[in-house]
């Protein structure tokens, strides 16, 4: 198979190179990147030193391939996606510009409009654990934000059931500085960023829209109370969902519910031990990583219900889920390149 | 006024001396530790080098003081109180032996029986801005915890107006390794613990005991659906606190509420701006302050008010609080020793 | 007295208001910054929140004052030198621009001619514990680079008394991000900043001309290799040097050189314990302290020495020295502003 | 293949595991440790959860197998190595007690008697790119040090060669927190070892002797000046060598002759560009990877030579390394096991 990576300068198209390189079957043909046309791969993502002779080409240099992934910024998606589809027959986007099916929600969350509001309704949203089956007959797929995935891998056998207070919705999130991407801004400057706990955005959070859709079952649209954190880490993302049952259920009850769904997943593992170091889920054990851990404990002392789920947000939560989607779409086994099971301690 | 400290080898011990070593009115006469005894306080304490000659004697050599501060843990300051109190008029207590003014609630968060009922209620529960008037009559100050300090800052003004749903509060604190003492542990291990996003207790954890008791107010004692987390930092604590509004306020109604409790407050700020890096309370700017940085913001979609509080946990959470309540029983200036304005960046 | 700080928007600024604000014989009358006028001070410096009124003012509308601090970058200083100097009769610069008296020795490190020869020959290098006796007679102050202050202070017994190989003077630093200054570059994001240990400038880097030239006695001027590396620390710098002895000293020997040239002095502290966690210096401890420590340890495999010290690039490295210096020159009592000793743990 | 690692609960057994758990020509039949003896690995290693269902035995519980890799630590393995050697024809020893060739050293660094002496000789220390052609005839390694690997790899060419001052070289390793091992200590705890630059043995560190020995050419040995400073790092080493030429090389000189040795080598790359962030070798790059990373530049100013390298601690210097050495002992290809190229940012 022939690929492309479009915008492939960033963090998210880094990481889909590491996952492809070392794969026979699959052939990266072309990175673009505007600003770094004629430059070595290598120089730009210094971890691919002596493992790929790839240059950067012009996005106008653009060829035909069977697959392109898109990696250029929201509101650039939007704006080539017409283009892209011209070039390749799948096309798998990173952007936020095809998550939401209802085009008005964008107006509400980026503030607006669609631009290819035709296509939006083709994308696939990228949670194989949600959408597999979609996949399998689809060619374009939208990746999920990284906040997003692990709200809604936490939530998601709790709402599909039935089993929450849909207007009590509290998601908490702690996430590394490689979240705001490869760009230099002042926030983001070691010296500004190093030892804090920030809550950047307490609510309205742009995540919010695509949690609430994946998240609506039974006609039941929850209302989704959630904040981000930016902690002095690199690559990870825990969100500690607070959730207050609508019945009396048991820890063991809780297991049966999320071993339904998990189970046969490859990569969400239930993470809930009784002693140890390590008793629920840890972005810190999963760096480089396509897994997201999830856990849970039953507060004794209410009806509430904490949902742990933890992940890195360019593995699961961007590049490394974008390769489950892709491998799903164009027939590869779901797992293939996504063996790394992690370092520790790291 | 002469004064020791009890268990003065610990970081909260260290950090009261470092308040009050500067003081001329304050003469610091023993610090007792008996596993250092002999040794020189900077030694232990290493930023402490040429600022003071004083060493360590056995808890056994406590002399009469007009003022211990016990720096002792759990279960060890309930076992020696009753000696403590012949040595000393006023107690400063930090540890959590105190602080809960039913008997039977140390049995349900701490697991074992009050060996020294009949002195609770001779202690007044450590956090001025709650308990200023009642602190001006006593001798005895048990400090509060660290994360129920956070809490219960950030929430006090709205339990007391009545104005949020009782049932659902949902308090996530984000705490660096300091608040677990200075004990060796494999849980506390640079390389278990740098990089790492830990709910280490996401339900009952013993600071919720204290939150709902001086939250309670009118009768209606609330539930705190509390979890604390592990991040990478050393000192400091940012909670963020996930209420529901019971009637509709706006943002400017909030700032009133706020304003009609803490704008004489010389330790808490209300921090919301419009731009900027630093937008809402974080601990990075108040290392080694007193300050406890509360901030807010209203929830569009929903009746959420998210409530932000900041603080170190080992001054405003732990010593420079408990200076701030000796301070006020000893009739010096509350401020006093206490008006370090921290560093940045840090 | 009355004071200007300009170029106040940056680290040292900050910290030099921080070291300011709270003394009543001193008087802040204007910072200015271009780029921040008609905003409040606390904008910008978020640790002063509540601390103080002042709003920026441009650079155009400075008036007349006792003394100017001046923290505008390099380059800048020498430009602008010949104004400040009308608008006050003691100046402080933070810049590199006067640091070096032999204007050859620009074009050699900074590439560049200096334009503004005529007023180097004024300024004094400003270190206190090599040039006291000149800033009491003297009314311009250099402020001494961060680096080269810590690998100056290490070794300047030792190259004053002739006791090492002047060819082979390895210094060896490690420094924290807030020392590349808070604008915002893609080499200091966190994401690429954080878990590093770069060899940023392994050779030829500009503050070695200061050393050099202040470690220059009796017609011998050292050939100094310095290497700084960019570690995972915000604030702070320990520079390891090696040094080859010239003649055969015990440790006790050299005990007695550097009791010599440091015991009188308020702000190095000799370090070197036999046991403990802290037994050399350690930037850790001395953060938002003036402190410089300096240790070291005997090779007994041959006859090198290891010379440690320990500032913090904000306080003794820019900031800190400077209000030392200043209050040299302005007849204040040395340590004033400066009494701070530090936090343990940070 | 049949396998055991004995003492396989810390982070060198942890590596090596996960390193080989993926390879089907491997099979490890055993793994020890008595402390764990019955509990599931990824009780101890959570990062190998769901990856293996291995269990620990008990050291004496030991089988027959084709290669015992003991990671058991120093002085351990010197008192059980008979016994390993009846269990297996094969041994890779991770611990120190075989690197140094004259049992006298043990004595001067590690300061008591050898117990095993007459198996000193079976063992090649286990540095591939110094020693491949005697490893293929052997069947004992010693696995090398991971600061002397980073030193020796640095150094060995220009040793070699004999291109410079033997009296002169100076060792300034920056190193993280996993290479103190897995047990609990106050030194090493999160609030006591974050924010650190400490030079915890300025000098006479173990791992001298092992880079003295190995860069002894000629007959000419070395006096390396060492040191080792821990800095705020999980994993990973810097070592910066000063050095200085005893003939005048240019770069281009410099560049041949690290060519020569290394430019065939699957693990040692040359690292230096002329511009970028990543110029030079930095460990942040190598987390997780078996490479070495070496840089130079040449100081214009001084006949100083500066080396960097740069490795993962605990994979070429220690479990990567070791795999790498039981690769060519066992006739596998020499990469086997050791793709993995590492993640960024990270």
């Amino acid at each position: 198979m022939e690929v492309a990576i479009v915008g492939a300068s960033g963090y998210t198209g880094r990481n889909l190179m590491g996952k492809r390189l070392n794969q026979p079957e699959f052939d990266i043909k072309a990175v673009t990147s505007d600003s770094n046309a004629g430059h070595s791969v290598s120089k730009v993502h210094p971890n691919l030193r002596k493992k790929t002779e790839l240059k950067f080409i012009k996005n106008s240099e653009l060829g035909n391939y069977d697959l392109i992934f898109s990696a250029v910024p929201h509101g650039v998606a939007m704006k080539n996606m017409r283009t892209y589809i011209k070039h390749a027959e799948k096309i798998v986007d990173l952007s936020a510009d095809f998550r939401l099916k209802n085009p008005k929600e964008y107006e509400k969350w980026y503030g607006h409009k669609h631009e290819c509001p035709e296509l939006i309704e083709k994308f696939v949203y990228g949670i194989p654990e949600l959408h597999r089956e979609e996949m399998k007959k689809a060619n374009y797929i939208s990746g999920a934000g990284c906040l997003a995935t692990s709200a809604i891998l936490a939530l998601y056998p709790l709402a599909k059931e039935g089993l929450i207070e849909t207007e009590h919705i509290v998601v908490d999130s702690k996430v590394g500085s490689s979240a705001s991407g490869s760009k230099a801004d002042l926030a983001d400057m070691h010296a500004e960023r190093a030892n804090v706990v920030r809550a950047y955005k307490p609510s309205f959070h742009r995540h919010t829209g695509e949690m609430e859709q994946e998240l609506n079952f039974n006609g039941n649209r929850p209302v989704i109370s959630f904040s981000p954190h930016a902690v002095d880490l690199v690559r990870g993302i825990l969100s500690t969902c607070h959730v207050f049952l609508n019945k009396n259920l048991t820890e063991k009850d809780i297991w049966q519910v999320y071993r339904k769904y998990y189970s046969g997943e490859p990569f969400v593992r239930i993470v809930k031990e009784k002693d140890g170091i390590y008793r629920y889920p840890e972005p810190k054990l999963l760096t480089g990583t396509n897994y997201c851990d999830v856990g849970f404990e039953r507060d004794e002392n209410s009806n509430r219900l904490v949902v742990m789920s933890a992940l890195d947000n360019l593995m699961k939560g961007a590049s490394g889920q974008a390769v489950q989607a892709m491998n799903i779409i164009s027939g590869f086994k779901e797992t293939e390149g996504l063996e790394f099971f992690g370092l520790h301690p790291i």
